[in-house]
């Protein structure tokens, strides 16, 4: 099958690009280095290439994530790094720790109470670093793990995640302000012990060596959002479209707002053949544009701003080698 | 069961807001002068309310939506208001013409010959009103609807649709701007004939009267977006969340980019007591705000701002009156 027989809209996996991306981040975090981050794919096949390229532990964002990669025997030490309450959930997670390490964050006692209560082993101590999402104050982890040890817990250690400087163009800039926002986490790291210290993303990746492991995601299939940081990483995910209308001055692709994560702003169109279009705006199914050379019934790549919410869209991926369809994924980790 | 029951993120609709604005609309546009629009909702059992209320042709933007539709057995008359050239979509929705008339919008020879190809019936000429969208340029309608007879399909009418004046404020200034797209439709329909006259939207339900029919479809739910406009309808739509974490600045509710339509902006948080706080932003699983007073555990609602792409991403949701959790809908008709 090639990419002409796919019905559109629909999400393409670039298996060479993948590849490329896995092997450039393996070389540079190699095997527990780097903790992959699930929720940017949200997919366990693409998970496995992720193990074939020698990690072993992940990070995800869900309950569902985790039960997911355990009971498919991907990880051998899982990390969800997010708060969870749900007494259900929490022991959904617990359930399957006979086939995977699970780890879970906190960063409150009431969150400790509940993983305690709810049969999990092992936590890390959530740390603010700067973002202002979840995480304690840097001075309140060692109180937290010594709770969690009270509870029975065992604290491997504390993540933190500086979000907030992902995106930090000057990459001399970018390094000074993560160096000051891990050294909140050694600070709450001397409080807290264990061997853990984790934290980091795609757009920092390379500027850590004072984490024992970093949780990059998005570096896998990346999205244009990343791409204006410059790094080794290529594109490797893209929604096939085509073109069901065209006039004068614009044309019309079937690719809209519910097969694209729109929270990075409008995605880029580009031709089969690579060249790009202007993209004017996007409606639920529809992505208008202009400065393309199409006709109806032409295919188009829409090339997401952002990669995780775009996953959660699609039931499937199709991987392709060139026009080729050689794979289709099921993108099998999505809800909650 | 109720709301506390629910495992977060979960898709509410509150019952007695729908009502209220299935009932305001319905007295507004009854029976077919509004052909409601599905791709609002993507929800058999939401429509099965909206042909309570005596609605009984419906708008559609995708084959599955209209497929859906019809083997539901909801909805006499379905219009897909896209266009659609492949042949094994057109040749699915051909087969469910037994079970209700299907019309199609072309704005092509191209998607003319396609839903000729393919056995449709019905067609509806789609014509640019203003909106750089699908639809022909209203002096070429008539060309199209000769090819279209030529070609044996029935044409029935026209359709437009003035989305780029949905959000103009000054309700003066936005009928005078209406009714100068809704001349161009009225043009192309004196080339056309056919009984329908189709366009239209939620924020302009009220400002028609030259077409026989209305395609809104956010009234039912609606979103914050809408709700600048000051429309009668109510927000009947919420994501109701649990507070995962709180420090002394801010907090953070498990609802994010995997459960909200993000084109239009942030959404809302308001307190189960429905006090507003201010969001700050929102993250892959989280949206983190602040001013409003809640502690780990707590419920809060959030208000998404666009409520299509909202649907989108959800399985379920759960009807609601008050706090009480009356029913559980599916969201079956997601996806191409």
């Amino acid at each position: 099958m090639n990419i002409y027989e796919l019905r559109t809209p629909a999400l393409l996996v670039h298996s060479a690009a993948l590849e490329h991306n896995l092997a450039i981040m393996h070389n540079a975090r190699p095997r527990t280095t780097l903790r992959p981050h699930v929720k940017a794919h949200k997919c366990t096949a693409l998970a496995r290439r992720q193990v074939a390229h020698g990690h072993t532990a992940f990070t995800c964002a869900t309950p569902r994530e985790v039960i997911g990669m355990a009971t498919a025997g991907l990880g051998r030490d899982l990390l969800l790094a997010n708060e969870v309450l749900d007494r259900t959930l929490l022991g959904d997670m617990a359930a399957v720790q006979h086939l995977a390490t699970v780890h879970i964050a906190v960063d409150s006692v009431d969150t400790i109470d509940a993983a305690a209560d709810a049969g999990l082993r092992y936590v890390l101590i959530d740390v603010n670093i700067g973002l202002p999402r979840c995480g304690c104050a840097p001075a309140d982890a060692g109180v937290l793990a010594d709770h969690a040890r009270s509870r029975g817990l065992f604290v491997s250690g504390v993540m933190g995640y500086e979000g907030h400087l992902m995106m930090v163009s000057d990459r001399d800039e970018q390094k000074v302000r993560v160096d000051r926002a891990v050294d909140k986490l050694l600070a709450a790291h001397l409080l807290v012990g264990g061997e853990v210290i984790s934290g980091g993303g795609t757009g920092t990746y390379d500027l850590h060596d004072q984490l024992t492991e970093v949780q990059a995601g998005s570096y896998a299939l990346m999205d244009t959002h990343y791409a204006q940081l410059g790094l080794p990483f290529q594109q490797a995910c893209t929604v096939l479209g085509t073109v069901i209308s065209t006039c004068a001055g614009h044309s019309v692709v079937d690719v809209g707002l519910k097969a694209l994560g729109m929270d990075h702003g409008n995605p880029q169109v580009r031709s089969v053949d690579g060249e790009s279009g202007d993209v004017w705006f996007v409606s639920d199914e529809h992505t208008t544009f202009s400065n393309l050379a199409v006709r109806t019934n032409h295919r188009v790549h829409v090339l997401p701003a952002h990669i995780d919410p775009t996953m959660a869209l699609h039931d499937v991926a199709w991987v392709v080698d060139g026009d080729e369809v050689v794979d289709q994924w099921r993108i099998d980790l999505r809800g909650w």
